[in-house]
């Protein structure tokens, strides 16, 4: 049965939202085993006893202020460093913390280690679209400077993970590009477009636009870390903004626009759901020999259980066996 | 008086938008003459005769689907050619244009020329915030690779803007990055800091993030043109997905919705005007000797009326001029 190695203590509702979310998931998954690695009494507060899910008490944390390198060379007992750890010694079969988002990556990076043959692993999410078809994308900021081989296995990370987790038969992959022609974009984009041209294992649309990312233009959507972080960060500023201002817009209208928001209501609840993709779960460290998953620092217990339901999905696929297989044919999968 | 340079025949509602923007400037502003490149009997058909504008007829004009340089250097009678033409001459001292920006861009650079000094020209937009205080942002993509030294450029190039044009007394400038603190972004992003530490004639408040930029992180964003180009097309993408959206839940609500959109009307419309940035005018190709102004190819009458607004305003304060002075201090002024 796979075991899930789940850090209690990271996120900003540590450990009540991760318990809660921990107990949800054994209950509907009944082919999942649990590690929670943090304060036991605390962790004992919240959870369901269950013969699926065990404690490994630790009183050392990663806080979020931690510099995240020297965090995981110094807190060797840390919760997040221990589920690690754990993995790296087969002891679980992947790792999810909501905790500081580059000690995880670093843990990743250094204690449960690179897929032979991927240069640099990427963090890729699963972004919600107006469409209502996510689409995945990465690098989203593991790194801040890729070169075009980087993006080349970006594109074929990012398509086997759509394949398998997504169910998407042959995913349209997309480079993120200034302009839609194929002599568009800088040196590090020229390059990398005859990359993916060349590459038979995967189906290349060609350049894609930030403008439409968001409207069903590619199912993965490949880009260095540096700009791929800044779109994704303009989208959630632009979003979340536009929300708080239509919320204020609302709220000193009077009475009139308050009726009118009461009887859109359901509307922009179901707009709400609709950008929602906490159910698609948390940002996978791509490229790594084991799934190492990262909850948004604010998930409550739901976001929790579908980043649980992500990880069984990636492990029931065996999509990081495959990686390890296509990426480097010789190595044995462990 | 200052003359200014407008191209009749650019942009999608060409040439009727253009000539009554430049009806209404003309009666607005009684201190500027305007020169319109194109169709003589097609922009007669909308023009109010006034003193203070001239036609200059040609045939020729470029299309939204023209190779840029080539079209520049084919087309030397197209009204966007000669309106730039008659800049270098100095028979105009600006030149408007809402047609092809690749070959707007290619006009600024061949026929306008840069200031001394300046190595690469920045497209710079002054952009909506929720805050209700725009920012202006540059290089949005006239560039698709860029120096420390002109991200240096750019932060004195976008000051002198903001000071000038918008009248902010000392504009604070950020970096765009993957991270606020001095040690975070790629090679470029921390050599850029380190240039604009250094430069005592502006304010440099460090790095911010795409995710603030929005919501009054800074006055001028300091961008290179790749990174962007896509920033900006991520937030165009979003917050038009956004409103679609909107729209189509509350079509698709019943009468319910309906009446709620109906009591809301006023506030949504608010709403959209705060976020509206074309009162700030077009995109300015900044860094050459005159001001090259990019209005949106979907411009109506009164995106091209403030246009010319902040082109008289940019003529008025001799904001090229003084960068002139600040870039090469021995170059005359012409």
């Amino acid at each position: 049965m796979p075991v899930i190695a789940v850090d209690a203590m990271g996120g900003d509702n540590a450990p009540q939202a991760i318990v809660e979310g921990v107990n949800q998931a054994l209950a509907e998954f009944k082919d999942i085993e649990i590690q929670l690695y943090g304060d036991e009494a605390k962790i004992k507060n919240y959870l369901i006893a269950n013969e699926r899910v065990s404690i490994v008490h630790t009183d050392e944390k990663i806080n979020s202020d931690d510099e995240p390198v020297k965090a995981i060379r110094k807190k060797k007992k840390a919760s997040m460093v221990l589920g690690a750890q754990a993995v790296k010694e087969k002891a679980a079969d992947a790792v999810i913390s909501a905790g500081n988002t580059g000690a995880l990556l670093a843990a990743g990076l250094f204690v449960v280690g690179r897929i032979k043959g991927v240069e640099r692993p990427g963090l890729m999410s699963t972004m919600p679209s107006f469409t209502g078809q996510p689409f995945d994308m990465l690098d989203l900021g593991a790194n801040a400077e890729n070169t075009a081989n980087h993006l080349h296995q970006y594109a074929i990370l990012g398509s086997f993970y759509a394949k398998n987790v997504r169910g998407i038969a042959t995913p349209r992959v997309g480079l993120l590009n200034n302009g839609t022609e194929k002599t568009k974009g800088d040196s590090l984009r020229k390059e990398a477009f005859e990359l993916l041209s060349k590459e038979a294992s995967i189906n290349f649309i060609g350049n894609v636009e930030a403008r439409e990312i968001m409207s069903g233009a590619a199912d993965v959507v490949v880009a260095d870390g540096f700009t791929g972080n800044a779109v994704l960060k303009a989208i959630e500023g632009t979003g979340l903004g536009t929300m708080k201002t239509l919320k204020s817009a609302i709220m000193n209208g009077g009475l009139k626009a308050k009726l009118g928001a009461f009887l859109l209501k359901d509307r922009l609840k179901g707009m709400k759901e609709t950008m929602d993709y906490s159910s698609a779960g948390g940002a996978v460290l791509f490229g790594l020999k084991a799934p190492v998953v990262k909850c948004h620092g604010s998930s409550d217990a739901k976001a929790v259980y579908y980043t649980i339901k992500q990880v069984r999905k990636m492990l029931d696929t065996k999509v990081v066996e495959q990686l390890v297989d296509a990426f480097d044919p010789k190595e044995e999968v462990n």
